[in-house]
């Protein structure tokens, strides 16, 4: 089934794997009149590529992005945007180890058992290259929201047991940090903790929180199209996510409902305001105007250079070390996939939402 | 937009809210052949059904379900089956402090914002109501994955921080405590701490674990229709839930690679095992044919008696009590809306693997 | 797979076959605020509705329509709008020569070959009852037309040679004769050549013609979404529809352009205007604001008494007359049903189009 | 909204505008292990390139395929298929008096209606060259429909009043002249006929057949997913085509009952056989196994050099001529993509016809 495409409105389509000629996007739906060019692309992809810092992997990727049609004159024509980033350097290596074995933690095994045969250059579809697409497509959503007045900031919340302190959180920290934190103090001791994985041959996951600011009320459906099921599924999708919450998120399995509601006020100006924010912005599936906030769990890196069991393809068990520098920790890197994905749906379901009244759209068909 | 259909192959449409004519699904896409009963899907509309301990609301309602199309001679012909419970007692009631007030954890708020104004009755389409659609879907959707060899087993895991021992785990205790608990004695303490609750005016929220076995493998896509993102999409469309997470979850943000990857082993009869199941049976986003295993975080009921802020339509801040005998715990009446909107994922995800590969899809169409 | 359900936006599913309990839909995606009553939709199932003239059957059906659920204090709530049609008297008959063997002309072959049996009372789901639903959903879709200056004229163009005069075309007798014709001459001259049909014991073709006046400029796609594609779709989905053709349709083959071409001049207004509408209101699938006109050929009603050579279910040639009394002509009640489908395509697209440019866009959202 | 993606289970997506850097499509859901390279797209890319005659521009494109992604040592992997064609020649030109004025029977007025300006650069995304993407995917579903034993032969039936004979049919012939016409002789009078066209600065329509042979039975589905509904939204989906007709077509409006309706025997084989194919193979919008023949309608070319009436961008009534070499006729290109817009259908809805029964699923699930 054709699973390579996100959003029905805005919509994306995906394609390309580690090792081929490169990976790209077409992003369709995308309102004509938009002011766009490459370098408004380039920043966001800039923020997944590796060689970063020590705690990336050291290849050296430029994942310099093409724009092939749907622009003209410096600006979107309505039609669909094809993105592209070629690879450089058809890297060839040598993957006969990985060829004939089942890494553990990777999707080496259920691509056999789905596919029959993979593309076992560095985890092909599978591999981390697959979010360029959603990056380049994320920071088109990212422009367009903007517009509307909403802004995103996402950011590195743990890594391992090291956690952003909420009386130190400073937003500016996150740009100044190899791994994305605002908390000078805890990427200090992230710094000690990620170190201390790498000599110790292993890895380390961590904790991404997203929070939107300037959202619009009304966003999202009443059953299954709500926009806190739309952000699930979008940041799910993300190849190394094993958990998603919500404002308080897993922690109201454990809260009674007198903490748990948000009172509400009427403010000096006369507008409704919520003097807390548990249910992180959206209630009944649907956004009230506070800020939304989510939280993603990343697991560690599968490629360790730590001994491990495995199988071969042909039935044997071994022993496999996964040679090669890889990232010690995927958190830092993926914050701009998840921000993207967020954006995306947050756009997609923005669009969704202009149907819901009579009167709105009345005004907007005689306008028009 | 139209946010009432989930699926693509195998497609449900629910309609109805609290206190209309009545509730309804419509399944499209079921296969002709599957022998179908009303009893069939009665069974799991008993077991979310109110009244049926003094923890869950005593409003009587029967919710008998009808048969209106698709089925012909105790078999589905292939087209879509119409499910239809009716509203046995037109229950008109005293809304006027509802309806002009937002209670707070409840989605008046955002319904006015959407719509302009809102069914107030009973919470409208918010309602708990909305699910029973959900569940007389999930009831055929589990049949069907039966004659597959699939099987669903789902049960409250904790509530507050009554946790489910992994040691007394029995799952002949699930229906055996007014909490689908799988341990005797946890049910007892949940029984204690829920009585708490209540003579405190209050509710509590609790955690809903699913273990799906005989799952195949192959089923979820690569990038955006992981069997996970789409898990995590089902669940998190059920009103109350608030966070998400497959195999070890939020935990891998702590975890170190080492331990998080399942190394793989051969088994004496030649097939590859996993020694553990940290990924919860779904590697990158496909099934791998071990255990399916998540949980769901399920806020507190909303409704409480005791005194809480808010605003009325008009502007006015107030306190406000909210009046009637609501389910001081949401947890054991959506277990099984967790379930049917599982098994509905896995069967439309299994549908939609059908056509991964060349060699099965000409032997299928040879054959048939 | 699931069919029964179409558009995007506003989306309808219709379930039931002929001779279960009833047949009905669930309109989904339509705007909150809309004023709605049952009259509004039974005045559409109306004019499809058997037994209004000799050239229909005489069952008697009231097909009367009951709204279930999404109208709240008689507006629309923006949650699905479920609508039933009970089937009053559960007919049962004798259905044992049509269930042991195959229709010519009808689908009783096909669906033993996709399902491996069938409903056979009445033709089950391939029945002319299937189109109730969207007549039902349709008379809602119309209804948000008119709010938006759009209206759509339907009528039957020709019956077997018989053809409506452009120069004595008069919209005004369109509902004044049993074929809905807009000219009473030929609806005369079809009268006697139904009734000499009838006494040959056959049946008889049609075209029906659909015009929509105050269309918006700047509906339908470019690529695969044409507004043009859509209603080919819509109406080619109605089941005794063989062609579909639009503006001056299949005769395009045998014009020039210098014919075909619509050329344009400024009006005293200073609008664009059309001189001729060859292209039918669509330009590279997109409406220009002209009126759009488009023709449907409808088959002969397949159920005739003359005798027809079939086989059986279990493999022996016969010989059959189809029983009963049945529409000798299809057309005069499919009229409701092609403006039907037209207006929800119409509908859906609209809503569609109104996300292709950012100006409109940041003008909406600031105002709402 | 996003309308460049055609399919729902074999899925594709296509980019691109005239004048840009290339055009190109990406197919989802193709199964994995299909041998594929980039000569069996090629091929069917040569069968509409330009300047292949007279009869076509004489523009100089090789139009040559490039697979980007998906297949990996000679065969597809189950992921997306990325196919550019770039453009060799960035050809600037002199738009201006396009760029200001709106084409009679082009689609300038209604993108400047919709999207508020437009790249008139050769018509932008509305260019005739956004076929390229639909018969480079269209190569890869006749690929697949072969391994089923399905066919497709699509031939060019009529240009102006010049009709193939039946009794003349040769389907050897259709290479052989520049009209793929299955009939030496009505291509010998189209020549006549085109030249005639030429001298008179204008252009003419044809019509074109496409009959699909292997065909399995019960693809389709009954209600709004009909394959004859689905054909006809793709071929209406082509620029040019104005009409559609399956099986008798238009001329079932004249028909009796007792002529259209397809009688059925038994063979000396004991299948069942029908004894005309008046429905073109499909039934209730279900394929019966017999042939698929189906018909569309193309315009002349609405680029003709003769003076017509039009207005400016600024609302001046003036005269245009089109210059440039434009092709006389559009049919002879549009054969391989009305072929291929079938192909992408009948594979489409034959994936989806998978999951019709019970007994093939559950036999499906034991074997893989």
């Amino acid at each position: 089934m054709a699973g390579s495409t996100f959003g029905n409105i805005f919509r994306i389509t995906t394609w390309g794997e580690s090792h081929g000629k490169g990976v790209g996007v077409v992003v369709d739906g995308c309102p004509a009149g938009l002011p766009l060019e490459e370098s408004d692309i380039q920043k966001y992809l800039d923020r997944r590529k590796p060689g970063q810092s020590r705690y990336t992997t050291p290849r050296k990727e430029e994942d310099t992005v093409e724009i092939l049609s749907g622009v003209f004159e410096g600006k979107t024509t309505g039609t669909p945007i094809s993105l592209a980033v070629y690879n450089k350097t058809q890297r060839s290596g040598d993957y006969s180890a990985i060829a004939d074995c089942y890494r553990p933690g990777h999707a080496d095994l259920t691509y056999d058992m789905k596919y029959g045969f993979r593309d076992y250059r560095g985890g092909g579809r599978s591999s981390g290259r697959e979010t360029i697409g959603r990056v380049a497509a994320g920071a088109i959503a990212c422009k367009i929201l903007e517009e509307f007045g909403i802004k995103l900031l996402t950011y590195t919340k743990s890594i391992g047991s090291v956690e952003v302190s909420p009386a130190r959180f400073d937003a500016g920290q996150i740009p100044q940090n190899p791994f994305y934190m605002p908390d000078a103090q805890a990427a200090q001791e992230a710094v000690s903790y990620v170190e201390k994985c790498m000599s110790a041959q292993d890895s380390t996951g961590g904790m991404i929180e997203c929070v939107v600011t300037g959202m619009k009320p009304g966003v999202g459906d009443p059953a299954f199209e709500k926009l806190s099921a739309n952000l699930a599924k979008a940041i799910c999708s993300i190849g190394a996510v094993k958990g998603f919450e919500i404002g308080d998120g897993m922690a109201v399995a454990k809260a009674n409902g007198s903490q748990n509601n948000d009172p509400y006020e009427m403010s000096p100006e006369g507008e409704v305001i919520k003097l807390t924010n548990h249910s992180g912005g959206i209630l009944g599936g649907i956004s009230d105007g506070s800020p939304i906030i989510f939280r993603a769990a990343i697991k560690p890196t599968p490629s360790i250079s730590r001994e491990q069991s495995t199988v071969t393809r042909d039935g044997r068990s071994i022993h496999v070390q996964v040679k090669g520098r890889h990232d010690p920790i995927i958190v830092p890197r993926a914050v701009v996939v998840v921000e993207s994905m967020a954006a995306l749906t947050l756009l997609d379901m923005m669009f969704a939402s202009i149907h819901s009244n009579m009167e709105n759209l009345v005004r907007f068909f005689k306008n028009c």
